[in-house]
């Protein structure tokens, strides 16, 4: 049996997306940028989806600008803030993505702008409390940059609250929501954020495109140079397959978003009784609230934990012991870390999506049970 | 009649990419990143295409880099080479692409280096004893920017003699090769290069997908920060679909360069000699050499011309003004400008590929009767 329980990593291509994008490869080839008529049908197709997104989102499409990925659009609202809003302090967490983490490792290195990161609670939560103090501190122009969702852990930061507190304090606020875009509501006609990133494949969608939210009143300038695509913003001949995958897996991300959030409450649910039921000396990571879909959990150190994922994977079991997004490289998570991880401790991140099964629960369970101490051990 | 003489701006996806692009999107949705089985079939489809386009080049593997297009590859060279290089003179020429020469304007405004920009001559070859002069000046690290072929004229530039001209006298030399992947030989083992970008959709491959070389004798830093993807050189999910399209384009360009050079020489050289022999005062755009897919071909000032690729468009024949890289706007081209053309004239940039048929040529002359003056007419 193969389990896919990694989608916080990536998710496949839904039927749906891959039609949407193979008839656009069969009808449409020519260059948004292009007057005739091949052209003016290609720039059709990147504003429809610029108005699906806008709409998803309550924001105006001239807030939309498409990008490769999430990490180009994060790299994007730092860069171009510090240089264009004359940002000199950034506040981040530390479990952000490295997208966040290693920009601003960058910008700290080069004295564009000095960086605080605090740290979150054990349970993964934000310290609003010394956010707040930290920005009555700040005299300079501050930016803070909190994802939506912590991909490793699940935990879900407020994001009304934090666009009150940065409203409150003048500063620029950048939610990376590559976890959450599709799974949570996200209005911005009443939560305001300055910055809003997101990525297609992360909800079914294709990979290599995703887009950037710029607030109207903090534009940016670009970050990348050209032929002024993208209204100047992002240069570049439009991705329009992934461009047209992306609005099509959005939007039926959003008009499914409570079938789908019942499905998988349902899998996860069945998954962590179970565990906690039959198998000894488990902890789940992350307090709540927690997105719906991920579930980290921490597994007794044993003689087989350290081949665990090995075994998880000849077992036909895709699952991360951290994100995915760190090159294949399997070191203890900084997010672990961040909240006190016993690193002697093997942690697996499970994350499901509304295409996952009981079934496939009972396959991993069974699984486990072969590489992990079950309560009937002791 | 529906005629695509537009293949300069972009080009269709052939069959053969579109089938290896689905086998991706059916097969192998996993995150290359990831280290299960799904993580490591992706990370093979992406190491697959580094090698298919290290080897068409003579690079070595470690030396390709995957982007989101050749914009994004062109940036990466010159803002990371001023960063990393300590770049404080470029030189470059009035007829480069704008995501040279806007990036060269930021680069400017910016103070990040100086920047010359040498006029072509009227033929719009490149002055190589001007650039010899300025380098000969520069009493900085440089770096010589110049396009294998241009976009609009299809002059070729001899990157052999530019790559020994920058050794000379020890500077960068970024060479923009968008126009000419797979359709000119280029091998980088015997041409020593600094830093090489191309783009998929130029050679029947995907949009949005591209990538730099970079020598490994002048290695950068990375311009987008995060997940460490591409050895720690460009951040961020890996198109795989792209990247295995683009493989697959490249591929067939390789293999197929002297078969599709036959037909389009064919297709544009009865052009040619049709609207030469047909059309009142007509002039060809550009000297020798000159790719042999484009043809930019200036018309005389009537009555109808201005509505000349209206009119065309309303004959279902796609062709340029000028480059399609400019976001939708019909305005005198940079390159017209820069080797003299008379504005009052109608330019339309013509170009080829092994796809079109003399059958297309016969329509798009009969159309273009009805709208510039014949020989007949005088």
């Amino acid at each position: 049996m193969q389990v896919y329980f990694d989608n916080a990593s990536t998710t496949p291509l839904l039927p749906e997306v891959k039609e949407a994008m193979i008839a656009v490869i069969d009808q449409h080839y020519g260059n948004p940028s292009s007057i005739h008529k091949k052209g003016r049908e290609a720039k059709i197709i990147v504003e429809d989806a610029r108005r699906i997104i806008a709409q998803g989102l309550k924001a105006s499409t001239g807030e939309i600008f498409f990008t490769s990925g999430a990490t180009e659009a994060n790299n994007m609202s730092i860069l171009c803030s510090i240089r264009d809003h004359s940002v000199r302090h950034i506040i981040s967490s530390n479990i952000e993505h490295h997208c966040i983490l290693h920009t601003l490792d960058y910008v700290r290195e080069n004295g564009l702008a000095k960086v605080t990161i605090i740290d979150v609670l054990s349970d993964g939560s934000l310290d609003y409390e010394k956010l707040k103090s930290t920005l009555s501190e700040s005299e300079v122009k501050t930016m803070i940059c909190f994802m939506h969702v912590n991909n490793e852990i699940g935990v879900i930061n407020d994001i009304n609250k934090l666009s009150l507190i940065a409203e409150e304090h003048k500063a620029l606020f950048l939610c990376d929501t590559a976890q959450s875009i599709g799974k949570l509501p996200i209005d911005l006609s009443t939560t305001r954020v300055s910055f809003v990133c997101g990525v297609a494949h992360k909800f079914f969608g294709p990979k290599g495109v995703g887009f950037i939210y710029v607030n109207n009143d903090n534009m940016i300038k670009p970050l990348i140079h050209g032929g002024s695509q993208e209204r100047g913003m992002r240069s570049g001949t439009e991705n329009i397959y992934g461009i047209a995958g992306m609005a099509k897996a959005y939007q039926l991300a959003m008009d499914n978003m409570a079938d789908r959030k019942t499905k998988i409450e349902e899998v996860k649910s069945y998954f962590q009784a179970r565990i906690q039921a039959e198998l000894d000396d488990i902890i789940i990571n992350g307090g709540e609230p927690a997105l719906y879909n991920i579930l980290s959990v921490s597994f007794p150190s044993t003689d087989k934990s350290d081949m665990m994922m090995m075994n998880l994977d000849i077992a036909g079991i895709a699952a991360s012991a951290g994100s995915a997004c760190s090159s294949g490289v399997e070191n203890e998570s900084h997010v672990l870390q961040a909240i006190g991880h016993d690193p002697k401790r093997k942690t697996v991140r499970f994350s499901f999506s509304h295409l996952n099964t009981k079934e496939e629960v009972d396959y991993v369970i069974e699984q486990l049970k072969k590489i992990t101490p079950t309560k009937n051990d002791g």
